[in-house]
This record gives C-alpha cells, sequence and structure tokens, in this order.
C-alpha cells in the first residue's frame, strides 16, 4: 500500500504521519487547561476545538460521547472502547486526506484550521492519562540474562520462573510524568562499600543513576475483582502504547530490594512519551516477540499471534556540554512476553483493572554491547565506561544530562508511525537538613 | 479523665464510644449514593444529611468546605488537613455530649436525628477513600524475623538492610476492598513439588491461602515530584488508620516474587475496615514502638516520639461448619518503624503522595504462636496445624472460611476508641477455560 498523502504538508520524516494520528494531552498559551488533541506532522488539532466548531458532525457515533474531548485527561476517551477508537482514528484521517470525502470540515475550513491547527512547538504537553495503577514487567529477555550475570553469573542468570510467567512488580503510579518534566537525582541510602561485612548505610544523592528503555502499555478497559482477562480477549482491553523511560538508581536498588523488590530507587520519576500511539495504528507492524524455549500455560498461549510490534528504539545522551551520543539501538520485538500475555497474567488471579492503567514492558535490550537499554548493562555494573562524543565517558548519568528516547515504526517516508520522544534531563539532588 | 459521656445510648462496649468519632462512606436504602458519615454506638451519624440540615451551621470555619461531606470518598475532607479534621470531631463530639454546649443541633432536635442517626445495621459500607496508590511496609519485626527463619534460617532471618529502613514495595490500589467484600480464591501458577530440580509450575487455584494482619494508614497532604517529607513533619500528613487484610497466596507467591518481589499472590484483594480512625482519636494511646538495637540514619531519626499506638488486635477465623476460634491477638506496638518514619523513608527520593494514599504496616506479630499474624508463621510454613473449635484445624484457609480482625484501643468501658472489624469470607476460585 503506497503512503496515504494530507493536504496538510507534513515532513516525510515526521513520527506524526497520517498513518499515525497519536492522541495526547495539550494546553496553550490561548488555552490554558489541559485537553485532547492528536498530532500531524508538527502539528496538533485540538480537538476540543474541533469538537466545539462541528468537526465531528459527520461521525454520529461520536456524538453522544464529545465531552471525552473536553476532559483533562484521555481515561474517559479510552473508555470509550476500541471500537470507537478506531472510527474516531479513522475519521481523523479521512478528514486530513487529500483527495479526502470530508473537504469541507477542515481542509477547506481555514477558520477552523486557524482555531484547531497549532503548532506542536506552542503546545505544552500534559500527561496523556490519569494512570490509576502502574505495573512494570521484566520481559525484556536479554535484559534480565544481562543483570541476571551480573548479580549471579551466567548458570544461574534467569531465576526458574522467568520463562514461564511475565514477572512483574507494582510500581508507583504517582511519580510517572510527562516527557519533558526534569528528573530530580533522588537521596536515599546507599553502602559505598557493599563488600564490606558491616552494612553501614549512608544517606546519600544516588551516584549510580541509571535509565531503562521500555515500552509503555494503557488499559482502556475495566475489570472487576476476581474476573480473569483471556489472552485473546486482552487485546480489546489495551489504548496504545508511549515510549518509558523507567529511571533507576543502581545503588540503592541495591541495598533496598532485598526481599520485597524495587522500591525507592524507582519512585523518583518515570518519565513517558506525551502522545499515545493507538494499538490500531501499531497494527500493520505487528510481528512476533522473542522465541521461548519453554512451552507457557494455555492461559498465555498466544497461539502464534503476532501481539509485538517492529519499533526502532534508540537513546540518546546530551552532556551539559552540549555532546550528544547514541548510547542504545534496539527494537520492540526483543521482549518475550507482549502486552496481551502480561495483562492476561496480570490479571489470571483476580486483580482488578481501571481504565488508565499503565504497564510497563521492562527494560528492552538486545544481544550486542549498544544494544543494552540501560547503562547498567552496557558498563558490566558500572565496570567499564560507555564513550561518548568529545571524549566524554559515563558510568552512571551526572546532573545536567539529558537522555532521549526515541521509537518508529516503519522505514517509508511519509508513512511513519512514531511516538516522537521521552526526554528527561537530570537535575542535581536536594540537599537535605535535619 | 473520666470518659465522656454521651446523651445518646452507647454500649459501654462499642468501639464507637464518643472518644472515637471514626469517619467511613455509608449508602442506605433512602440514600443510595455513597456519602461521608461517622460513627456512634450502634448508629451512623449521616454527614450529608446533617450538613444539608445546618448542623454544622455553628462552626464557621467548615462553612466553605461543607461540599466535602456530599463527596462519594473521604478524600476531598481528608485534604481539608489535620487541623480541620480536629475542629471537625471535636465539635462531633461536643453535639453529642451530654449537657454539652450544642443542645440544639441534635439532641433537641428530633427530626434530624430522624433523618441523620442511622442503625449501623442499615447502612452499607463503601471503600472510604479512593486509594490512589497503595504501598505495604515491613515493619512488623517478629513476623520478618519468622518468615526470614522458615526460609533462611535463624542465622540469616533478616536482611541487612532491614533495621535501617522501613523495607516495602508498592501494592495494587485497585484491589484494596472494604471490609465485609468476599474475597476470591486466587488462580495462579503454582509448584506442585518445589523442591523438584526441574520446576513445572501448573495454573491452579491457591492452595496456600493466608492473612496478614496489618494496619493501613491514609495520607491526607499531597507532596510534589522531588519533595521529601521530615520524620518531623509526617504526622501532619496522616488522616488516620484503619485494620488491614493482606491476604497472600503462598504458593503463588513462593514461585512468582524472585527477583522483584510479591504480585499476583497479593493483587487479588486487599481489604480494609470501613471506619477511618483518625490520628486525633489515637493520640491518647500513643506509645512507642518495638525497640531498634540499630541507630537509625537522621532522616529516620524520632528522637524518642511515640508515634506508635496500642491497638489490641485480634483475628478469628469461622469456618462454614460455623466454629469461631481466635487464631491471633497482638498489639498495634509490635512494629519497628512508625507510619511517620514509613512516610520519610517512601519520600526521602523526592516520591510525591496524593491525598488518599495507603501505607500498610506489615504483618504485626508478637513473639508468642497465638501472637503471629498470619497462618504462614503459626503453621511452620505449613508443617503443622492449628487447632479450631469444634475439633477443625486449618493449615491454610479453605472456601467458606470467614477471617474477621478487630482493634480497638483503651480498655476502659465507655471510652473505647476501636476500628470495628475487617472481614472477609473466601469464595471458591473461578473455573478457567481455555
Amino acid at each position: 500500500m503506497p503512503p496515504l498523502k494530507s493536504w496538510l504538508s507534513i515532513d516525510p520524516q515526521s513520527h506524526f504521519s497520517i498513518h499515525n494520528i497519536p492522541f495526547g494531552i495539550i494546553s496553550t498559551a490561548q488555552h490554558s487547561s489541559p485537553h485532547p488533541a492528536i498530532a500531524i506532522g508538527d502539528h496538533a488539532l485540538d480537538l476540543q476545538v474541533f469538537t466545539e466548531q462541528n468537526g465531528f458532525a459527520a461521525l454520529s457515533i461520536i456524538q453522544p460521547h464529545q465531552h471525552v474531548f473536553g476532559e483533562k485527561t484521555l481515561n474517559a476517551f479510552a473508555a470509550l472502547g476500541r471500537p470507537i477508537h478506531r472510527v474516531v482514528r479513522e475519521y481523523l484521517q479521512s478528514v486530513l486526506l487529500e483527495n479526502g470525502p470530508f473537504p469541507d470540515v477542515l481542509q477547506n475550513n481555514t477558520q477552523l484550521q486557524q482555531h484547531a491547527l497549532i503548532p506542536l512547538h506552542s503546545c505544552k504537553m500534559h500527561l496523556p492519562m490519569q494512570i490509576t495503577d502502574y505495573t512494570d514487567f521484566y520481559a525484556g529477555l536479554n535484559h534480565a540474562y544481562n543483570v541476571g550475570v551480573l548479580f549471579r553469573g551466567p548458570q544461574n542468570a534467569l531465576q526458574p520462573n522467568y520463562k514461564h510467567l511475565p514477572v512483574g512488580y507494582h510500581g508507583r503510579a504517582s511519580s510517572v510524568v510527562v516527557s519533558g518534566t526534569p528528573i530530580i537525582r533522588p537521596n536515599g541510602q546507599i553502602l559505598l562499600n557493599p563488600s564490606a561485612e558491616k552494612k553501614e548505610p549512608i544517606l546519600s544523592a544516588c551516584k549510580r543513576l541509571d535509565i531503562e528503555l521500555e515500552l509503555g502499555c494503557f488499559v482502556c478497559k475495566p475489570s472487576s475483582l476476581g474476573q480473569p482477562i483471556s489472552v485473546k480477549d486482552a487485546p480489546e482491553h489495551l489504548f496504545g502504547l508511549v515510549l518509558l523511560n523507567d529511571w533507576s538508581a543502581r545503588d540503592i536498588q541495591a541495598w533496598e530490594y532485598v526481599p520485597l523488590g524495587p522500591f525507592n530507587s524507582k519512585n523518583f520519576g518515570t518519565s513517558i512519551s506525551a502522545w499515545v500511539v493507538l494499538m490500531d495504528a501499531l497494527e500493520p507492524f505487528a510481528t512476533t516477540g522473542m522465541a521461548n524455549d519453554t512451552q507457557v500455560l494455555p492461559y498465555l498461549d498466544e497461539k502464534g499471534r503476532k501481539s509485538h510490534f517492529a519499533i526502532d528504539l534508540e537513546v540518546t545522551l546530551t552532556t551539559s556540554q552540549g555532546n550528544t551520543s547514541n548510547i542504545g539501538k534496539t527494537t520492540g520485538k526483543n521482549l518475550l512476553f507482549s502486552f496481551p500475555q502480561m495483562l492476561a497474567h496480570h490479571s489470571v488471579g483476580g486483580c482488578p483493572f481501571n481504565v488508565g492503567d499503565m504497564m510497563g514492558s521492562g527494560t528492552i535490550s538486545g544481544e550486542s554491547k549498544r544494544e543494552k537499554g540501560c547503562l547498567l548493562e552496557q558498563t558490566d555494573g558500572g565496570k567499564t565506561e560507555v564513550a561518548l562524543q568529545g571524549g566524554e565517558t559515563r558510568k552512571f548519568l551526572e546532573d545536567g544530562d539529558t537522555v532521549r528516547i526515541t521509537g518508529v515504526c516503519g522505514g517509508e517516508a511519509g508513512a511513519l508511525v512514531g511516538f516522537g520522544e521521552c526526554v528527561g534531563r537530570i537535575e542535581p539532588a536536594p540537599v537535605l537538613k535535619f
């Protein structure tokens, strides 16, 4: 299929081609209350204005639900369910399509264009969803293996459960922030000399601050206590994906995590990209994930369904000196379990879900060094250094470093389905006084 | 101080004496939308009706905030802050006081009594707070030690971090339910033969279903990303306490929990008592907790402040045959860290808090067998049996079992400050089909 073409001028390298139509929450100088929009090229189409000025007049199915485009988050839109998401996305595509069926809605309506088409650079982006519960999985097999080797050696790198179920833990919803939010280096308890027999922690700014390259997935369909979601039905519960940086304080984590798992090492900030790419936009890039040499139990068996996505992921680091280096490159296919499998497992015991719940994939790493999704892996646990442009090096992140994750599907110019970016700059830890 | 006396007839053994005034969310046949109330003796005082009929006319400070008593949860009331909670609670006490300053508000107002004083047995109770994030700690030293002995032997029972910081993990907010909600036995992956070399899990109904006796604490003051809450300021961030049963699937937990902690073993239901006992009501019972032989870092040092509470806790089990047995008895003092310490630690790295966040204490156990707060401890990991009334025995919970936790401060009749109960009955696991 040749790329669709819009009457609106769109850079062929834009992540937000007419094939994408991601949803987000914007505010502007004129309209300071957060409200929904889609991204198209280097513009946002303000859906609140579009709705108020009868942009959806031709789409009768959305008439009773138009209030969702006046909300401060996408939760109400998400809750309408995937059949409605599909119709709305396809309608907006057709409104933007060259020689499309609805030229009078926007193309020939310069007044609406003036009010509703806003340059992206003048939009302030907000958290797209009110995140009710956040769960972080660990489905990146290479990451789990690499970290396991560091802690337990290659023979016992993966725990016995690893290939049988998507290992995960409950995260902290309150600390999820939208791309661009500064990340403040956390203080916490660390051991200066972890190998000393006497364990005497100090309170210190984290000295081993790391990234974790992940995908996040939003739930759009609620389920009740005691109601498992089958792996077959799970896709209808999924709204869309975002890029996710699960910032991690490795020294705090090493001291705190036994026996109940990561805690303060993870709850000082989790960044997500601002635009939610709907599952329907990702469908053309559906593929299988990593092969699992363990036969999973029937409740996790997707029977070969393609429910992973070929998303090209890239991480760059820009130092305060202004040097930008690529420090990671991998693909969304590097996951052993898919989001439908994660949801099926998460709910099999009866855990209930709300619209706005988010699942993180776990760190996505490839096999080679530069395909690794966190610095802990790239530096062999802080033993080696990553060489950056301009002769700089890093073991872990320094104050002033900016980390930018990008992700995009489809190599074809003019038809890219991308996520934009997930970016955060490290600010110094606050000085604590007692 | 002799007990205060109300003009309302109150059983001297009631948990809801005039010294208490706990807040909850009720609905009734006449008024089916959930709304706030307080418990007094065997009545609820409906605060929505009380407000509408000018019950707060004499309390000018609450005038601008009266809408909080028309909300579906206590979050808006909690958000008013502790100074307002104090004033409202003391005003309601004075309205209920014999020979009090406000006899015309309720005592001499039979019409308002008819509308606003509702027998507790005709109230349906709802979750008192919209729980935004839930964190479960592990501050019950005896429990942590006992479980540690089971898993690692007495030499290594406690991890090196245990006495330095309140160990905790993020829980699942969506699965917190109000007392009385049936608990459905979860399905999940378990190992039938954990000691076999080849680990082949099956999907099964949990066979080792357990309780965990805890206290829960609600946050009433928000904090921002990067904003630590000092242990000194923490008490002003706390709204009140509830009883909490952290139902646990031990076999699912044993298989899933490495390396990231408990997950599906904990997210199928967490019960809390319906009435929130405000921190001010608990102040007279403030005491120190367990002695910590480790000097904590300054950010956790309460300098001897009494921030634990002498709450007598009791657990009973009623089988489907109708036999009721006391299976646990302990005190809220059996905690190594207090809620202010938990909040100070949780926020030290910058984790933000919302009004409605809940912290669980961790399982509270004493030292003797019948003081242990879960069956795993009482049965030495399922090796021995607990003897019940009527010749029945249990290692873990069976379908149809009802577990009831009660908690009360103060032995003096007529002045009890109690929590009522936190109760749940086990229903069979659903049959899963693929």
